[in-house]
Formats: structure tokens, C-alpha cells, sequence
């Protein structure tokens, strides 16, 4: 932490922070400049988080020099983690995709758009059973029985399932019927439901919220990973921008970012970000190609009759074809798929 | 809603999505302009939400005509709503101020601020029993002792009570301790909450998400509008934008865009908005300029010393002075304190 | 400067970085923290603006600790700086309004308006001859006639005039016809612009860009200032966010924070921000609650026939009424219109 | 262009609207729906750009139909138009990066980067004369100088340049000795600068502002063409937002976006836009990978000691690296370099 004081702070102004400093264990080196005096502080900063330094008499500005997340961070563990999901690898050499339709609707379609998924090489079926939508007045998804249909398709096809949780009162279903419980980013800081699926093992998926900071991203999952599951995986899904052509602005940079300051795997789901199935694959490719470890994908075998994000869902054919396109894309840069 | 079609649309095509508009029980006025078709949806287009129009072939775009609420909607309801808390009323010719600490601590702390919020001319108390912190190491909040803190500085004073809630399971402890449930910015759209806090009648004050459109906040208050919970308050509270001098950018020009399209009163935060204690009274005072039913206004007595935000508590005689500007300037638009 | 070094930094990394130091002539001081070093730079830092340091070997992260502005600060000048703009003061103990059309679009017209806002309190006048349009195709301004019927207007009504330029090569119209040259926000980084118009001691109203920071908002005005004139006025006019309800989002926690930076009159246009007539008194009555030393208000005899930007234009009563409010929140806040 | 009538509107409003139109020489279409009237527009909107229609009383909503460009549309000019830089072409099969210094310092420095960057494959030299620098205090570029530099460099290399302009007093510099005139990002709305370079037929490589929308993006490259300009190349170079872990944030989707939309060619600058070296390359690979048909990559000889931006240049070592890695995925997406 350096705090930089006003040009007119007093010594009484220096000396009422490093006394503060002092009584919470830290020692403090103060370096007179030509125009500012400035304190470092010396120790683990990570007890001032919450202080409110900057209120105190004389002070101008106070800077974190350490990151305020610990077990997220390369420097905690420096080799990629690698999350075993009902025995597919996400985070190692191969990219993994994740596809199905935005919300389940029944059994048939489900199972039948999870076989094609399988048949074209996507390795998860993900599928949403319980949906947060903007609109009250929109479909809400199946709940439970939405769950239990994921798990049929599962049990047809091989594919492990990840489905969305709102709830933090659900999470014995998804313990029960899901492989992977994935949070949106609505949810990104519903810090109650962090906390719960940081309870157990099972891998979540955990998305970045609409206008979320990489630090804040990375803070939430530190809030899963602190109460001992290690199982966490990021995904980019767009954030908002003032750009209005396509539905969110999909930040990739996001990607190499994360990769520096964490060892989780990075998802990108190109679905969401665009909102516009045109986009979804010139943006899967990119997604590959700046080093994602996994995309989530939209598919449907009718996107007329979808009863959510009809607009970005792939038919079958077009899945198929986006996935001979992503091997090669994956060889480019060293990977497979 | 406005159908618009791609300049090489078929007949076929401007056929395939009236046939669907008919099956959903609405009409078609098809209007054939010099560059393009565009198909005019008569009828109740809300029952298009969700409808993927979109991807239909031919179509270029789709532009809803109505707002996608019903309740909260000036439409709805021409006079203003004004709610009743304990006693005070919300959103009539007085200017509401809610004022006390962000996070509860001790007990008796609670209560002298109380106290002296009260003697400044505050007529409803805040304070943070469960607090929603970006770190999982930072102070979480005391919890349910906290309400009952604030039950106790309610007896203590009179002044009604506001509190945050971050969990569906505690909504319990909020009907007996609280006099409005507040959901914050994070949970905006944690549609579950909603549903829940929409089940009572116990007033709730809806936070605008960090990044949520006017159309997406009032989109929420339709979700516990719909339920059956009328005593909805809406609060501006600082959107995020690229500006960091200031922790979020104050959105006032949603307040007369707000009492535009909806009856319900709008609140406004400077205290979380602007995240520095000084920045607090201009923009007070700019929000009741604006037209603001009430204010959310942090105050601590040992700002220093606060476990929560103490950069922009009000120490008491600052809040006081305000207090004063404040009623010179509801004065001025022809309000009253 | 605070230079952070990554914890594998080995002593040459620092070493290195010392030295380049110590070869543009600041010295350095050292910390040895638990899990960082730090370097802190002691001496004028400015000559480190351009140095790559985050690029050097080891190096984490670089942070200033000195504005990186020198004339505009408040460092620099405490009292606040008073602009005389033909007579009348701006930043001074009076609000002053300036008033007018979007854009000049006949002599009598910009008489008849000019001669209304006068009558109504407005100070100055202001109007368009050079517009900067989105779209070729829209109505680009009347160019040197334009400037021409103002100076008109000018002589008419005794109304000092401000008005907008957009290319170095007009200077000399302005410096003729107008009494401030007016930089819009699409030409704040223009810095050819804002060299040129720093050569002259002409009162200068230069706008924030659509999504400049605080930072760079001043960084522009030093441009002009360092270039010998020091008559500059800071207008917020909106910034560029995801709310697409109104044109822009208005900051006006900007008013405050740039009076503690800087001693330069702060001016809000709520016209061009909001874009919506409807939403300009509130607007322009919380700007003045908020502290701001001017207002730029758009008013038309005829907003429908207007050949620019109409929608937020008021009809004169409007703009009579408003000014009536206006005195009376000026007073509330202390001040006068 | 549909314009929607508020609920309580008049048959007199409806039909000032109506007559308004047929003034202008346009047909109206009336359709009474359920809950509103709406007025469908028939003939050449354009015509009503900058026409304040939301201001007729009884006016709830103007929703323009068509695009309000022209010549830059996938309409006007279905086949991707191809430019000819000097030999070089862009738009075509072959991806074309266009590398060198962020700003020019000496001649035997800037000969030397050409020749490294050309033996790597670069096809088009850039470098920066004239400099657009945020304070006043920083390099501002060797001007005139710099782009005899550039030329000189040309001249042993045999690689077309590309330069920055930053005001139109020097266009006849740029029509002598640069291949291709740049506009930068803080430029893109400088309507004058625009109109300048669009007099001649010399390549312009206009950059995306800041803040720019896709809207206003082509809408300046319309107004360059609509002066009789047709080589215009457009650049993404990454957008603001709330994001500040790098510099921008790349906005990969516009590449997809813009080409339904224009025939122009897409470049991307994933330098300025990541302002850090080490996520260049991940974002170069990513642009290629959604279709982008050029790269601006900034490449110094030693990066500690550039004048600007030495924090995000590639050592010509880690540039020859990229270029190969580049091929891989352009191949993959069936592209060449």
C-alpha cells in the first residue's frame, strides 16, 4: 500500500496513519519527495482492505501494490489448473466445447439436439433449466424437471451436463443432476450463492458479470475457491459497452489477462456476447486462437421455435461445420480440440 | 412491433412470419416502401417476447413499439405512488432522507447515530446488517444481530428502517426487524430475490444494477410488482462507467426520465454513488434539484473507524449542515424536508 | 512514481531501473516490503511521462503520484479563476446562462431568439455556425454568415457571443466575430485545434469528449494553457454510457470533483446531454444545485422547424420559466443568477 | 421511418405529422393498433435526418428503417472492395500487416525497423510523425521530418507507408510522401479533417473513436467517400470502457459486424488497443482468426528506450515470432499472409 499525502499534510497528519499502521502490525517507510510525502507500507496490505485510509487528515491517495485475491493467482499456484469434469479435462491441451440449446424444453429436443452435439465432437451438454430473464413475463425455464431431462441426455450420449443455478435453495438438485453448476453474471456477486456452491466440490462455471472488473471477476471466484472448492472455472460472455449492434462487446483481451494472473481455465461463450448466431463463429474462432480453453455454444435444432435466444442459436449443420472449422483453428495455435 | 425485412426478402418469407404472427393471434398491416417491406404487428406484441422473430429468413430487424412492463408503467397508473413506511410517506410533496451507517457494528454505536441522524431531521434509518463486500476477506456484516441492532435503534428513536438483503432464506428475519427490505445493486436482477421479496407487502427499495438500463431497472420492479407487492421504491445509486476519479458516475437524468415512464418514487444514493464523502452534499443536492423523492445518505461518527465505506460517511455535523442546504434547496423546487 | 517489481525481480532488474533513473536526474528510494520491492522516485516525475518503465525487466506495475497537469491545478492557483467574457464574468459569484440556438440558421431568427433569452436573464448568447454533424448528409451550419449574423445578434442585444469551432484554419472569424471560441467534445483531443486557439488570449469554452476522463478533460485545457492563454472554461455535456434512454448520461459529480483540481469555471450544457427538451430544466436546475459556474441552453423559436436538434430545444416561455426556477436554486445554494 | 403516437395523442396530431411528411414528398401509412397509432413513412427517409419529428405534439417515438448511409453499405456495393496501397493490396485474400514504430525518432533507427518488419513479412510500414499525445508535456513527433524518414525508409525497403495526419494544413505533406493517410481514433469525428482527405484518391486507414458506434464508425467513412474518396480502410483499435487492466478494450465482433454491413476492409490494432506487448500477439491471432484483412502492430528495436508507447511494441525478434504463428491461423481460416 503507498499512501501519498497532500502537499500541505502535517507531520501530525504522517504521523496519526503510521500510528494506525503500527496498531494493526504493519511498519511503515515515509520518503520525502520535492512535492509529496509518501508512505509505504510494509507487511501483508491485505489488512487494510476495508480501512478507510484516504479519510484520514492530510492524505491524497492510497494505492494497493498487492493484488487482493490470493488463491486465484498464479503466484499461489503457477501450473494451469486442470478440472476434471465426469472425466473430460478442462484447462489442459484440448479446447473443450460446451454445447446445447439456451433453455430445455423437452425431453425429445434435448436429447436429440445433446446426440447431434456429441456426433459433431462437443465434449459437455450444457442446457438451462432454470433461466434468468429480464422480463417477468418471459419463459422461466423448467426448474427441476429441466434438470432431470439434462440428466436423461446424459445418460444417452456420455456428455457430462453444466446447467445455470439461481438459487442457492437448489443446490442439492444440481448436486444430484449436474456435472458442472455454472453461475451467470447476474449472479456473478450474489455473494450468498458463491459462498454455497464453495462448499462442495462439484466443478462450477463461473461467468463474468455484465460490467464486472477482471480484479472483481477474479474476487468472486477467490469467494468460491476460500471456502474450499478448487473446482472453478472462468468464462468471458461479453460485457457492457455503449456499442449496440450486437448484444454485449466480447472482451477476449480478457483471456491472455487471465491467463497472467490466474491458473483457471478460461471459457468463452460467444453465444451470449453477440446475441446474433452470424457472429458466433468468426468470434468461436477468435475465441480459440487468443488461447480460450473452452467455448460454451448455443445449438438448436429449431431456432424459430426456441423459447429463449432463438436469435444466436446454431442449427445442427451449422454446429458441425463450425467444429471442423475450430480444429484447425486449434492446430494453428498448438492445441487440439 | 415493427417487422422489417432485408431488401431481397421473399414473398415467402413476408408470408412465413405473418403465418406466425396469426398462429399467435395477432394481425399484420404490411407496408411496401420504396427499399423495403415492413410488416406492422397488430395486437398485443408482448406475447412476441422471447419470440425469435429475428431469425426468421428475410427479416432485417425487429423494433418493439411498447414497453415491455405493465405495472410500473405511467400508463398503469397516472398518480404518483406513495408508499408507506412506518409511518413516513415516500414519494409525496416531503423529501425523505434515509441516513445512518453502511455497515451496523455495535449496538450503541447503531444508536447514537440513529439519534443524531433523527435530531438532524433524517425520518427513516439505514444500515447494513448483511453487507455484500467484492472480497470475501472483508467485513461480511454482523448479520441478524445487526437487524435486531436496528430494531432497537428504531424503538430508540421512531425512525422506520432500511436494510439490505442478500439471501431469499433470511427474508424472515426482514418482515419482523425491517420496515423496507432493501435489495441492492448486485442483486438487481437475482430474479429469485425478487420473486420472493414480491410475495409481502413490506416496502421494498430496488437499487439500480451497475450497469442496468432504465428499461432492465424497471423491468425488476415489474418482477415484485407482479407478484402482488405494490410498496416498490426505485434508487438511482451511480452507474459504471469508464470515469474512475469517482467510484460510479451518479445517473440523475434517470430521475425525470424515470417519473416519465413510471409512478414510482425515485431515491437516490450519492453516499454509494460517488464513494468520497465530500463529493456527498453537492450531489444531495443536485438530486433533489433534480426532482428526487429521497435520499440514502451515509453518516458514521468515527468515519476513520467505520468497518465499511467510511470514505464517504458524513460525520454528524456535516450531515446537520447538509441537512440545512438541503431543505433551502427543496424549498427552492417547491418541496419541503 | 511508484515502481512495483514482480516478486522473481532480481537485484540487476532494479538496478537497471535506478540507473535509468539516475540518468534523467531523480533519485530513488528503495523498500524491501514481504512480498514486493518497491522503488519510489524522488524529483519532478513528469519527465517520466513517455518512459516505458512497465517495460523494463522485472518491472510489475508504475504508478504516478503527480498530477500530470501543472497550470490548471489547483496546486498552481488556489482562487478560483474568473473569465471576462465582453463584460460579463464567468466563475464568479453569478451563474451564468447562455442561451440560444443549436445552429444559426437565418438573420432574423437569431435576432428574434437573442433578444428573448436577453429579456429572460440569459448573459450570453450562443448558436452554431460550424456544426459537426454524425452524418454528411445533415445540415453543416452556415460557416463565416453564420458567425457573421451573431456578431448582429451581438450588436442588437449588447449579448457577448460563444459559438463553436471546428478547424484551426477559421480562427480568425473567431477571433473577429465571437467573444469565446467554443471546442466541442468530438475536437477535445484535437490538439492542433487546441494549440491554435492557445496562440490568442480569447476566452475559450472547451468541452469534455463523449468518453474523456477527468484526466484528460484537464490534460486538454493544459494543452491550451501552456500554450499562454488562460482564459479557459470546462463544459460537461454528457458522457458516453450504455443507457440509451437519453443521448447521454450527464456527470455531474464532475462539477465538484474538477472544483477540487482545478481553479477553471465549470460550465453544464444539459441540452446537447440529455437531448430530450422534456429532461433540460431539471438537468439544468441540479447543475446549479451541484455547483456548476454557467449553463448552455438551447432554446428555439420553433423547435419543430429547427434544422438542428430540435428535440431539446425550449420555446421561450419554457426557457422564461426555467430561468425564474433557475434564481431560485442559485439562491438556495448561495449564489445569483 | 415509423413514428409512434402516444396513447392520448389527436387526429390533429397524427395528421400535422402526416402533413409535415407530405411537405417533404413522402407518403405516410397509418395503422391503428390496439394500444397506439403508428405512422409508417414511405419514400427517402433520409430526407428526414436532423428533422426533429419527436418534438410534434402527441409523439412518442421516431425508429429510423434505413441505414443513414450510402456508399459504404454491403447494399450499394455487394462485392468487398480491394485497395491498392502502392502494390500492395488490402481486402483481398491475403491478410496484410502493416508494422513499425509507434512514433518516428531517427532515420537510421526507422530504416532499420523497415528492414527487420519486411524480412518478417510485413507488407506496409507504419510509423507515427505527427503525434496525437494526451498531454502536452510528451513527444509530440519529428512532423514533417518523420514522414521523410518514412519515405527514405520506403525507398531501401520497397514497403508502402502509413502515417498519421492530425491536421488538414498538412495534407499536401501526406499526398508526397505517405502511401496511406491515416486518421486516428481522437480524429474520426474531426468532420473537417475528414472531408479533406476525402478531396483526393490517396488510401485513408480511418480508426474507430474511442467511443465510437459502428453507426458513426461508417458514417465517418461516408463522409471521406462521399467527397469522392474510395479507398478507405477502416480500423478497430479497441473501445473505452469501464475495463482498466489494459489499455482498451479490442472489440473483435466489430470485424463480422462490419463486413454485412460495408465492402471496406477491416483492420486491427491490437497495440494500441492492449497498450501492453505481451497480449498483442494473442489479440493479432485473434483478429485474423474473425476475419480481420490487416494488422497494425507496433515493433521497436528497443522498447526501453522508444519515445511512445515502448509497453506495448514487439522486439523485432518476438515480431518475427507472431508473423509465423499469424500464417498458421490464416491458413486455417483459408486466408494467406
Amino acid at each position: 500500500m503507498i499512501i501519498v499525502f497532500k502537499p500541505d499534510a502535517s507531520e501530525q497528519d504522517i504521523e496519526h496513519v503510521v500510528d494506525r499502521l503500527r496498531s494493526l502490525g504493519l511498519k511503515s517507510q515515509v520518503t520525502k519527495g520535492e512535492e509529496r510525502i509518501v508512505v509505504g507500507v510494509i507487511g501483508d496490505e491485505r489488512v487494510l482492505q476495508g480501512q478507510p485510509l484516504s479519510v484520514f487528515p492530510g492524505v491524497e491517495s492510497v494505492t494497493p501494490i498487492l493484488a487482493p485475491w490470493k488463491i486465484v493467482s498464479r503466484e499461489f499456484q503457477k501450473q494451469d489448473s486442470v478440472i476434471d469434469v465426469g472425466g473430460v479435462s478442462v484447462g489442459g491441451d484440448r479446447v473443450v466445447v460446451m454445447a446445447g440449446p439456451c433453455a430445455v424444453e423437452k425431453l425429445e429436443i434435448t436429447v436429440g439436439i445433446a446426440k447431434s452435439v456429441a456426433q459433431s465432437g462437443a465434449r459437455i451438454l450444457r442446457g438451462g433449466a432454470y433461466k434468468p430473464r429480464t422480463s417477468p413475463y418471459s419463459f422461466q425455464g423448467l426448474g427441476q424437471e429441466g434438470l432431470e431431462f439434462l440428466a436423461a441426455a446424459r445418460k444417452e450420449t456420455g456428455l457430462p451436463v453444466v446447467s445455470e443455478i439461481l438459487d442457492a435453495r437448489d443446490v442439492g438438485y444440481f448436486l444430484e443432476h449436474a456435472d458442472v453448476i455454472q453461475i451467470g453474471a447476474r449472479n456473478m456477486q450474489n455473494f450468498e450463492l458463491l459462498k454455497e456452491v464453495g462448499a462442495y466440490d462439484k466443478p462450477v462455471l463461473l461467468k463474468r458479470g455484465l460490467s464486472a472488473t477482471i480484479k472483481e471477476f477474479l474476487l468472486s471466484a477467490e469467494y468460491i475457491m476460500s471456502r474450499g472448492n478448487r473446482n472453478v472455472m472462468l468464462c468471458e460472455r461479453g460485457i457492457r459497452t455503449f456499442e449496440s449492434q450486437y448484444r454485449n462487446t466480447l472482451d477476449l483481451t480478457a483471456i491472455p489477462a487471465l491467463k497472467e494472473l490466474t491458473h483457471l481455465p478460461v471459457i468463452v461463450d460467444p453465444s451470449h456476447a453477440t446475441g446474433k448466431w452470424n457472429l458466433v463463429a468468426p468470434m468461436a474462432k477468435a475465441a480459440v486462437a487468443a488461447g480460450a480453453d473452452g467455448l460454451l455454444i448455443e445449438v438448436h435444432s429449431n431456432p424459430e421455435c426456441a423459447l429463449c435466444d432463438g436469435e444466436e442459436s446454431l442449427k445442427p449443420s451449422r454446429f458441425h461445420d463450425l467444429m471442423c472449422d475450430l480444429q484447425k483453428v486449434a492446430r494453428a495455435v498448438g492445441r487440439d480440440l
